[in-house]
């Protein structure tokens, strides 16, 4: 079968662009005992991807140059040597920047069409939503009637955040970019309210919207946000380090003065807890957040949108545009 | 009874100095029912007292202006009118920077000098020693083989904190100002290694004594020394913060580049456990601390070094001295 694919060309200074990748075409390989072969559906395109594209260290190894970029997908099953899984059926996988894949059945976890659209097993029912249940209920432990910051709050991790929250009886406030955003993150999320990071009254606006404090600030962006959410947290408040869009980009760091000592001085007089996860350090919570979030869903107590744009050769500018803030709901790749 | 005191003349910018400060005497008042009269033997004098001088936010409220300088004393009971002491007693107070003071018996925790030295209520056996023990045991959770790293490591509570950690199994490296400290802090306390953060070679220094990564951070001091250990922090660790002396005396934020953005990219990429914690939060725990710590001194695993000056025209000379990691050992001022 033709394959056509991307790969990693070179390695972003700062900023990435179309350069940094080649768009291929090569020929699968034939299956063996036990392999599928997998014709990919949607592409799940994720902020995390920046990090695979640089070499520095990180909790996971970089893409090599020459490599198909990776990332989440959602295929449907064109050939099977695997007694599980037959053609026609559609799994989540990780197969990355590609229209074909061969790898092996087991692992793949199947997904069943009639319980709703399957590109949800790259936000709500995927890794996304595994990312917002663990981080906020294992490090965030709101309690009702606490107050819960999520920046990022329209995206795929935030919006999700936000309505765990809700569920949980938090007050919730959400942090996003643009009026637009803001009002889908109230009036269609149900948040208590939500402000708009691009505004100069940033810092007063949220002072106003945390009346009492912030008891748990989901961070998925650092830099200026965090700066202003600093102030109004709580004694004792928590901290789930799950992102930091704002600084991915970098290509050295920020000009001074030092906040480091701020930061610190904050953590300390205030007693934060900080802490950094990745979701794959809570996969085996993947049982209770699928039983969860299948109810809430169910329920009509989750709302989502995606952002979706047709084609292979998009998913670079499509990657870019979730580095700054211009997807509006989880951004996939169709093919 | 004549009373001479030290009370807080004017709030700093920057470095405290000697004008901050007013000498004063005045006379004791009469003792009301179920009071005592104090005469102060020992004050502690503690990092944390930089604080209080200041009146920004904090986890405790300033001294005001004309008050009495705080802190914690060992006192002579010289007269009573509550039951459960008698004149000759010793106790452990928190009556500030004065010859005498009246307070209500009742709390004041009574000394047995046949245990040992009274000033030990300052220190080992007093808040340092509750500090160390719940910091590093709550937040830090050591594990046996893991490593384990304290700043300010000759210092009250860093040279407790690397002892039970030695205790509980751990490799221990300290950070400590110079070469006799940093020889005190290996040979006498028994630390596996110690390193200069005075010295041009700290990073390498540190690397090279924690070729396992650091998995325990305790952190006192802030700054270039958390700038060093962070490069060295394991996957998973812990970082108790216990304080920030290097950050106590700015009057401005330090010089660029904003390096929160490498503390935060640390955080997230290692998943680092970082949390302030304030000594008052754990004082449920002081039996537990009392019973352990009290055995450890018993059976000689727990060596100290007090740094005692004389007068209480000192105590704010004593205190820019622990500022600016003078002293060595537990500084404090006798009377």
């Amino acid at each position: 079968m033709t394959n056509r694919r991307i790969v990693l060309a070179s390695r972003p200074e700062g900023e990435p662009s179309a350069s940094n990748f080649r768009l291929e075409t090569t020929e699968t390989a034939p299956l063996k005992d036990g392999e599928v072969l997998l014709q990919t559906r949607f592409l799940s395109i994720d902020p995390y991807m920046r990090g695979r594209m640089s070499d520095g260290p990180s909790y996971a190894a970089p893409v090599g140059i020459g490599e198909v970029m990776v990332g989440g997908t959602v295929c449907e099953v064109t050939e099977s040597s695997f007694p599980g899984l037959q053609v026609g059926d559609f799994v989540g996988a990780f197969s990355g920047w590609q229209e074909y894949a061969v790898v092996p059945g087991k692992g793949l976890r199947k997904l069943d069409p009639e319980k709703g659209p399957v590109s949800l097993a790259l936000s709500v029912l995927g890794m996304p939503g595994l990312t917002a249940y663990t981080g906020l209920l294992n490090i965030g432990a709101p309690k009702p009637g606490e107050t819960v910051v999520v920046s990022a709050a329209a995206g795929a991790v935030g919006s999700l955040v936000g309505q765990i929250a809700k569920i949980k009886g938090c007050h919730v406030v959400g942090i996003a970019g643009g009026p637009e955003k803001c009002r889908y993150v109230v009036e269609t999320l149900g948040f208590d309210a939500c402000v708009d990071h691009r505004s100069p009254t940033l810092y007063d606006d949220l002072k106003a919207a945390c009346q009492a404090g912030v008891d748990v600030y989901f961070e998925n962006v650092g830099g200026k946000v965090l700066e202003c959410v600093l102030p109004r947290m709580n004694d004792f408040s928590r901290m789930p380090v799950c992102g930091l869009i704002s600084q991915y980009n970098l290509s050295e760091l920020p000009p001074g003065p030092d906040r480091s000592a701020v930061l610190m001085r904050a953590v300390l007089t205030k007693r934060i807890h900080m802490q950094g996860f990745i979701v794959m350090d809570y996969v085996s919570q993947m049982a209770d957040f699928l039983r969860d979030m299948s109810g809430w869903l169910r329920d009509g107590r989750i709302h989502y949108r995606e952002d979706i744009v047709d084609g292979l050769e998009n998913a670079p500018e499509a990657l870019f545009g979730v580095l700054k803030g211009r997807n509006f709901g989880k951004m996939l790749v169709r093919l």
